[in-house]
């Protein structure tokens, strides 16, 4: 191939600048971005790093990697009951990128940034020779003071889970061509999305605000960062594995595959939001949930001790070690 | 090798919680930062990802690593006048990395942090299977309103550098064995040391917030850099070759082969200051500077027009093309 391609420069001035913020960043004309949380608010950072064929398919759409890379960030951003900001984005481009390519992945970023009103603050475009690498840093803001952190759950709080669990990690298998052979092509497809693109449930930052103690995303396996959560306050965290809130398609594969259970609960990129409430607040969390039509489950409650005590009484946990889940 | 190495989370906790700061961070036990800038004062951002042989050479010692990821981000800061306040540290390990490997590459961390004063606020470790990949974000602080930034060179300014042109260019052909065989030893090692690990002008900080309009970091080559001031000012910049400081290694190089003049220019690397000085402040810049023991020198002006204008009356421009130094 000997198509041309822009340089840095001419790069960043056709396709970057146009995303930029104008106060933040003066349409990425300087290498640093200048920023003044409004008064009376805080600042929230969080970073996530993605390559290619570890974190999403090199061969995956441009713009929904583009997406995946911004909304892992946003899901951050969400468990912290955070408006995003805005976003710095490191971008290690392999040795066969091309215009076409680029230009799918910045509309990808357009399409979110207006979806989730918030702008692009700066960044830096590097050769990666091997697979492409994103690095994408979230900015996002609180009322001055509200920290919502894994450290915050308490003994006596009830734990609760957004949307459904496992989509992501049986979407991988639908995607690598592992998961049972019969089961529906709708549910395979509606998995391989939800491993595609995350959902940030930035729809309950404010009754996050209002109402928990802690909060962090499922980005690792509810195990794993339930256990997170556990170490963080304390405490230990007792899930009621039959309380999992799990989607059709969820239900399908495990009537195929009962042992699949371990990865719906160990398997990462949920993305979903995991919560302690506090239990005079729980009629108003429900409350405040319901009307913004978004899903929570409570699975289980916040108990003096640590690390994680599963229960089950329809024999998830029989002959499986489900404390093995370290993915890194 | 089977060597055992820790998981995420005990890796997180092990060497990366005790370089946290603990305000912002909670210990690295969250996946967020809460940041409140000091009353009175600005946020500067700025992002570098460095990827292994392209940035670094992946056998370099790994605390020398560390410290130039930081320091080019430093660097960043230090061109704004902004002193360093945090950073997120984004970890791509690739699968041979060792315990001993990751203690020196933290032990570089440390030791910069306590150098320039500034404490890890979070980050994310992940598997970068061919090559080390680094992601730092770094956050500066500068007093309210304070922008020190390109676009703000102003026709009539006086041009000035910080320290030296060309070292780190010239060291990685000395790491690649290409520089002239009977160049003295002791020059080569200088200039090696100066392609490892650049040393940010933070000194210069209080200075340019005093006297500069305009100020920006020479990373990617004197020329190159040069025409993106140009570029975001919406000026010309006259730059006299003649007058370009260079080391005494330098100068010895250039005396065995005059053409690795336009690798000075248009090298990357070298971690200095281009800054645009009003010509009334010109006298109290000099003075603090030299108060401040660092080394600045005038090479040119800021003029009506547009792009670069270089002029040499020893011969440096005779049959080379200088303008065409784009490193992407």
């Amino acid at each position: 191939m000997s198509e041309k391609r822009r340089g840095e420069t001419d790069l960043i001035a056709h396709y970057f600048a146009p995303l930029a913020s104008q106060d933040a960043s003066f349409g990425l004309s300087d290498d640093a971005a200048f920023l003044s949380p409004p008064q009376g608010y805080d600042l929230v950072v969080t970073k996530d790093l993605l390559v290619a064929d570890i974190h999403f398919f090199a061969n995956d759409p441009a713009g929904r990697i583009a997406q995946k890379a911004l909304r892992v960030n946003l899901s951050d951003l969400a468990a912290k009951g955070a408006k995003p900001y805005g976003y710095l984005l490191g971008l290690g481009l392999p040795q066969d990128w091309s215009e076409s390519w680029l230009k799918d992945f910045v509309d990808g970023l357009k399409e979110d940034q207006a979806r989730y009103d918030f702008a692009l603050f700066g960044g830096d475009t590097v050769k990666s020779p091997d697979r492409l690498t994103l690095s994408v840093t979230a900015f996002g803001l609180v009322p001055k003071g509200c920290q919502i952190i894994r450290r915050n759950a308490q003994v006596g709080d009830c734990l609760y889970m957004s949307g459904t669990l496992g989509d992501a990690a049986l979407g991988l298998l639908a995607r690598l061509g592992t998961l049972p052979a019969n089961l529906d092509e709708r549910h395979k497809n509606y998995l391989m999305e939800r491993y595609l693109l995350p959902l940030p449930r930035l729809e309950m930052r404010q009754c996050l605000l209002d109402h928990a103690h802690a909060g962090m995303d499922i980005s690792d396996g509810l195990l794993g960062d339930a256990q997170k959560m556990a170490l963080a306050s304390e405490t230990c965290l007792h899930i009621d594995v039959d309380a999992v809130s799990l989607s059709d398609a969820a239900r399908a594969v495990l009537r195929l595959e009962p042992s699949l259970m371990s990865l719906i609960l160990g398997g990462g990129d949920d993305y979903e939001l995991l919560m302690a409430i506090a239990p005079d607040k729980e009629e108003a969390f429900l409350k405040q949930a319901q009307g913004l039509d978004q899903k929570v489950t409570k699975i289980g409650a916040i108990e003096q001790g640590a690390g994680l005590d599963l229960s089950s009484s329809q024999g998830w946990l029989d002959g499986q070690d489900m404390l093995s889940f370290e993915h890194f």
